[in-house]
């Protein structure tokens, strides 16, 4: 049961111009958006105009693909756009209420590194920041970072456990109040609310403290989006946010308890978590009209890039070409250190839908997100039933490109959701943990 | 000989509250303000409206120091404030035409990161991002990166020559106009306008490309401080700007004759160099009101903090509790692993001038910066001289604390020098290697 008043809460998928491959391609889109400064503060702008809950920024260190004639027909596979941390950092100071969570990857990283530039994106917008945690599944990192392979799928997890756990560490390195700059005494900061982590691990010794002052959250939200059986572990860790990805609200619901019930043996609430899954929204004033607008925008998949998209996905253990644009994909795929939950996933859709290959690749063309089409009416009663029925404490609303789906979202289905009083009307406070109802974190 | 109508370039340091360690203390100082992004901005703003270069952000991956009683009893330690990137990328976004030069240390940072981000700092700045190049000389970091000690001088400098080129190779991934971004065509970016690194070397192995555009001044400036043999070198192959430590014009004469010598063998011209000393300046209608403002600032040191300072430098090598403040330091210390330059430049200065402990630390109290004292054609006469004479082709002003040291050099050296036809009276360009003259980097 959901408390009174309580409120659906969303965030926006600001990669790129978006999230759909072909978004780029829309008469309306700003195409460039990745790489154009005022083209990203105004999504960030229109984002906060609709009161939503943060700008969530995907990433990867290095394309996704050596292909370049097939990179080369899209924005989606981080071919070219400004890096998270520092797009996020520029983007605090043009908002003043949104959160501004990044992805940053645990597998080429330094704890202390990434530990310190986070809490100074926090510092510096107010407290509005969120860290999503990923694992690198992509050889071409890997190429980039002095390695043949990228570390298997459970080597991953264990550094990046290792990794989350000296991270929040090190944001606890100052009490409250330990700065107080008093010019008469000479005292800038009070060392009895210093402290140091001496971390030693199997990945990593890190000795602290951090030199960078905590923010009014004291500390960004810790946002993670693995489903693996060692990504929900880590999520019921350390997750204040999960970014899902379900093909069906049973899908999700079953996702939502699983995760929430293994918080409790680290001593957490499930209050303590905001579970969002994925989802891409087509509102117009019918529902015709809005699967219109669908249909438009996956029409313009290129099937160079849509095949791909599979092949990415899959790992490179099928060979697409033996199979046309209508035929269907095999049920069983051999094993490989390709992301699992993403595979499991897809097979499970296209078998599921009984999708073909031009089916399976646009429905992709989206990340992958859960689709929801119709009237504002329609788009309200879908979200407010996974909301309710306890699939989603929230959504990552994947637009499909900026700037119609974003404005589409702001003029129709905001508005809708306010009058069902599942929506704010007003930021409730300053840092994101506050508008997202999380509590200040204790330390561990 | 200059060109007629060369101007003295000028960037300001703009970390913590300023340079000098006891300027936060002074009644008028933002004492907080490496923590405070208000403060920030408003520095960059009135740096902008001098119309100087850049903002020069010092930077350390630790505290630098271990005895928390003493570290507390001041700012200037990197105790606690903004981390470069993120603060730069903020301060993009308020200001319009200023540089952004932040210090990225090259002993624990992965280049493919480290370029990445400083290329979106650049793109998202319009072409006003440099990166100054630095090595760690300094144990506390070491305990934050899972190592005992840091690498010794050599190994930290072959690292970095290595880390430099793969940087700039890396900054190098895509050529002019190589994003069509058209939508009819479907194609987003040009194939052949892309390129691979593929470095394989000693430290790295980094395939490519970046994934992030190129700016209008097509990548950072390159900067550089050390002063050390294979420090030099370095910067004839690389720097674009030196920002300097000297105690006399002639040690900056034989500095800047020096590295400017070396740099014909790496193919460049002198022109594609510009060398900065740091220099703090008190100013005000006569020199007697100069000189007190800088005996008020430095009687604010405090001891235990400028010994401490000595320490610093010196390494550990000699117990200073040995001396008391009026007396005088030995001419001869053992080896050690800390900064040779920064060592031999401190004996030599305590030596040359005869200075106590006491008048040593006070002198350190901002950076070792040389110090211009006088009214503002006593202030010009002094740098219109360095520069003339090719000790300097412009300067970095260590601002002893903010707002009051740059307001005074806004207000009465930025208009004596005007008058003199030595400082710009708007910016050139609107990229930062623009303003500094530097021309635009050819791929190597």
């Amino acid at each position: 049961m959901r408390k009174p008043g309580a409120k659906i809460k969303f965030g926006v998928y600001g990669t790129a111009t978006g999230a759909n491959s072909s978004g780029w391609r829309h008469p309306d889109a700003a195409a460039d958006m990745g790489m154009n400064i005022e083209a990203a503060a105004a999504m960030a702008q229109l984002a906060e105009d609709a009161l939503m809950d943060f700008v969530f920024l995907a990433d990867s260190m290095a394309m996704r693909g050596h292909d370049w004639e097939i990179l080369s027909r899209g924005s989606t596979r981080y071919v070219a756009q400004f890096e998270p941390l520092t797009l996020l950092s520029a983007l605090a100071m043009v908002t003043t209420h949104i959160g501004l969570v990044a992805t940053l990857n645990t597998s080429y990283e330094e704890p202390y590194l990434l530990a310190r530039r986070f809490a100074s994106l926090d510092l510096l917008s107010g407290g509005r920041a969120g860290w999503n945690l990923v694992t690198s599944s992509n050889i071409e990192e890997a190429g980039n970072f002095s390695r043949e392979e990228h570390p298997d799928h459970a080597e991953r997890y264990d550094r990046a456990i290792e990794f989350a756990r000296i991270v929040r560490g090190l944001w606890f390195s100052w009490d409250d109040n330990a700065f107080p700059v008093d010019k008469q005494s000479g005292i800038f900061f009070d060392a009895r609310k210093l402290h140091l982590l001496n971390h030693k691990g199997k990945h990593f010794s890190v000795r602290g403290p951090l030199n960078v002052p905590p923010s009014p959250q004291r500390h960004p939200v810790m946002v993670q989006a693995g489903a693996s059986e060692p990504g929900k572990e880590l999520a019921a860790e350390f997750a204040e946010t999960i970014f899902g990805g379900h093909a069906t609200m049973a899908d999700a619901q079953k996702f939502y308890a699983d995760v929430k019930g293994r918080m409790a043996k680290y001593g957490r609430s499930p209050d303590e978590l905001v579970i969002m899954p994925g989802v891409s929204i087509y509102v117009a004033d019918s529902k015709d009209e809005a699967q219109r607008k669908r249909d438009e925008l996956l029409e313009l998949v290129d099937p160079v890039v849509g095949r791909d998209f599979l092949k990415h996905i899959l790992g490179d253990v099928i060979d697409l070409s033996r199979f046309g644009e209508n035929d269907h994909l095999p049920r069983e795929l051999p094993p490989s250190n390709a992301n699992k939950s993403y595979q499991e996933k897809l097979l499970k859709l296209a078998h599921e839908e009984n999708l073909t290959l031009r089916q399976l690749y646009m429905r992709q063309a989206s990340k992958g997100a859960y689709p929801i089409i119709g009237t504002p009416s329609e788009v309200a009663d879908e979200l407010q039933q996974w909301f309710e029925e306890e699939a989603a404490d929230g959504f990552i609303f994947l637009m499909d490109y900026f700037p119609t789906s974003l404005e589409d979202f702001k003029r129709l289905v905001v508005p809708e959701l306010q009058r069902r009083g599942l929506y704010r009307t007003a930021y409730e406070g300053t840092t994101l943990r506050g508008n997202l109802g999380l509590p200040l974190p204790r330390r561990p």
